[in-house]
Order: C-alpha cells, then sequence, then structure tokens
C-alpha cells in the first residue's frame, strides 16, 4: 500500500518558495513606497464582485481626476483586463495557467508591461485570482490587503477560510443590493469578521447601486 | 536578486505527489466498487450552496428510503457535518488546516469514522473544500465528479477555472431561485459550460425551492 503524502519535505519546499517570494515581495515594496504608490491586494472567491467593484471604482477614480492602474490574474482568459480597460483603468492581465494564487514574480513582470515610471499613477490595484485558501500566503509587496465577502456566499465564510481574512486590513461586504433576495444577516457576518479579523476595517459596498462606493474610494 | 521560483523541482514534487494521490485513490475505487457504493465528489467555489444541496438531498433520500454518508471538508469548523447531521445524513468532517483541496489519504482516514460495513449505505457524498482550482488535480476515487456553478458567480466562470470544469460528469447550476435578482444568463451559461465541458450533463436547481431536487436524486 502507498505511504500518505510526506508533510515535512514539502512543507520545507513550499517554506523556501514562501521566503523567496517574500524577498521579492519586500523589494517590490520598496519600489512602491519610492514611488509613493499604494498598493491593494485583491482577494475573494470566484465570483464575489471583484471585477465588478474596479469598474465602479475605475469610473470614480477617472472623475476624481486619479490615474489607477490594476493587475489581474486568472488562470485562464483575458476577459477582466478588457472589462477593466473598457471602464477606462489601465490593465495588464497575468494568466497563471495552472496556479491558484498570483506570486511577486509574476507582479514584477506584470510591472514592465505598465507605462512607465510608476511614480505617473496614484493608485496599483492587484486582482488575484479567485481563491479563499492559497492567495493568502503570498506577499505581493502591497500596503494594503481588501478582502471581499459577497452577501451570496453566507455569513460563515470568515470562519471558515481564516487565514485569508486574519490577512485583511480591509474586508468589502460586496453584493449588498442583494441582501433581501439571499436573507443574508449582516450583523451576523460582522460578528464573525470581527472574532477572526479584529483588526480589519468593514464596509459595505454595491457596485450595482453604488452604496458604499464614494467611501471605498476615499479609503483607497 | 533572488531568482524566481523552479518551476520544474516544483512541478516534479507535485507530480510525485498526484502520482501517490492516484494510486491511493485507485485502491479506493476498487473499494468501492466492491461494495456497491456510488461516490460522489462535489466541488465548487466557497458559498455556492454545497452543503444547502445536500441537506435538501438528505431529506429526499430519506424520504426514498435511501441510506446516504457524507464526508465533509473544511479548512476549519465541523459546522457543515453538524448541518447535514441534523439534516439526518451521516456525516464526517474533515478539516484540512491550510490544505486547499481533500486528499485520497483524508478520505480513506475519514472512512474509517463512518459506519461499517461499507455496503449498508446507498450513497457516499464528497463535499470538498470550497475551491475551484486546486481539488481538480486530486481524484479521490469517487464515480463522479459534479461541480457547482451558483447563478451568483456569473457567467464565464467556466472559461476562467476550466480545469475544474473540464472534470466534471455532471455540472449543477445552483441558487436559480436568484435568477431574477441576479440577471444571470442561463443561455450565456449553458454556452461556456458546452465548450469548455461537452462531456458534461447539466442541471439547474435550487435547494430553497426544491426545483430540480427531484432529477438531481434521481441521477445520483
Amino acid at each position: 500500500m502507498p505511504s500518505p503524502p510526506q508533510p515535512p519535505r514539502h512543507l520545507n519546499l513550499g517554506a523556501a518558495l514562501l521566503a523567496r517570494n517574500d524577498a521579492l515581495a519586500a523589494q517590490l515594496r520598496g519600489r512602491f513606497t519610492t514611488a509613493r504608490l499604494p498598493v491593494v491586494n485583491l482577494l475573494s472567491s470566484p465570483g464575489s464582485g471583484k471585477t465588478a467593484l474596479l469598474e465602479r471604482l475605475g469610473a470614480h477614480l477617472n472623475a476624481a481626476g486619479r490615474r489607477a492602474a490594476v493587475i489581474v490574474g486568472d488562470l485562464a482568459t483575458d476577459n477582466d483586463a478588457r472589462r477593466l480597460q473598457a471602464a477606462g483603468l489601465t490593465a495588464v492581465q497575468i494568466t497563471t495557467g495552472q496556479a491558484c494564487h498570483l506570486e511577486a514574480a509574476m507582479v514584477e513582470r506584470a510591472l514592465e508591461a505598465l507605462p512607465q515610471p510608476l511614480e505617473g499613477f496614484d493608485l496599483l490595484l492587484i486582482e488575484n485570482v479567485g481563491n479563499l485558501v492559497c492567495p493568502a500566503a503570498y506577499d505581493l509587496g502591497e500596503s494594503r490587503r481588501l478582502v471581499l465577502l459577497s452577501v451570496t456566499e453566507g455569513e460563515d465564510k470568515p470562519l471558515k477560510y481564516p487565514a485569508m481574512f486574519r490577512s485583511a486590513d480591509l474586508v468589502v461586504i460586496s453584493k449588498v443590493d442583494l441582501l433581501a433576495a439571499t436573507g443574508f444577516d449582516l450583523q451576523h457576518a460582522r460578528h464573525h469578521i470581527a472574532r477572526v479579523a479584529p483588526q480589519a476595517q468593514v464596509l459595505e459596498v454595491s457596485a450595482r447601486t453604488g452604496a458604499g462606493m464614494a467611501q471605498l474610494c476615499g479609503l483607497l
């Protein structure tokens, strides 16, 4: 009978890869700081509304005369970059193939595809692969982490995916226009977020109606 | 400057672990076949309604005098096993900690916690970790793969997570009671599923209203 997977060997290699990622992320953070460029790492399940939020954010930022760039990660397709470009944002797509998360090395390569210098931008948004598990472990050199929780997903997700929510600076409860239709209990969800991620600010937003968008813009 | 991660070494170790998982999954499949036990691997994003679907399914199966067991995976909490036990199912929780997917070795251990012999059950359902990427690569010895796509997630998910949908025997479009509220385009979604997963049967279901549940029961 084959023996079960050997965690120590796997974890050691994982730790080495993470340490290498962290070192590169620290370099990127230095570069962003020098360019006075705030960088937001945007994380959530698939279909929580990351791209819709960025489209709406793009309109707000354009109206305010701010210039934002987006690096967007997906396993396949460049649909999101095309959507974001149509919303007036400068967008670069990373297609990861099999990889379930973005890494600092991917971000470093994507930066080359942005108009230089980085000082020309007021904000860099990184839309991660839709996944509430793996991307939590990978520092991309960001200044803030924004984790989306859609009201369609249920109030218990912070408890079930604690590593992700624990790493958040800001939790955005998205699609609040669907509150009534889904029966999502906001108080219950805020209680779970406060328990797992007491450090995180919490904001309620609807990209469809625009509720909460001005406040989110102000925060970023 | 640190060099980027070395994919070959990583992938070779990954391939070795996958081969070991496949060997154990083949053993489990043999055991399930001997016990004449159909096994369904249930996969989706977080919050697509896997547990709600199983609760509803439990009621249908109990009414039909069928005995079903569930093995349910989450990073943390045993909320789902408790929900499923309350719905009259025999449920065993696996908490994976950091692991973003179930593996055959975890299923093998969970089987020990089920009432023996396995012949006493008519159906075994395995609810995987909520993740549209990593669990696709891990065979659990199942006879069928059921992938859920919630109407709240958008029609493009089959194109963005092709490996997962390509591996499906059955795609269940869930939460169809929210079709009007979300503006989800069923025809568009079915077109994308047919493109990525032409082998898959497609079914529309609402665990809330019960629509499609009898048909799903019949299929399983």
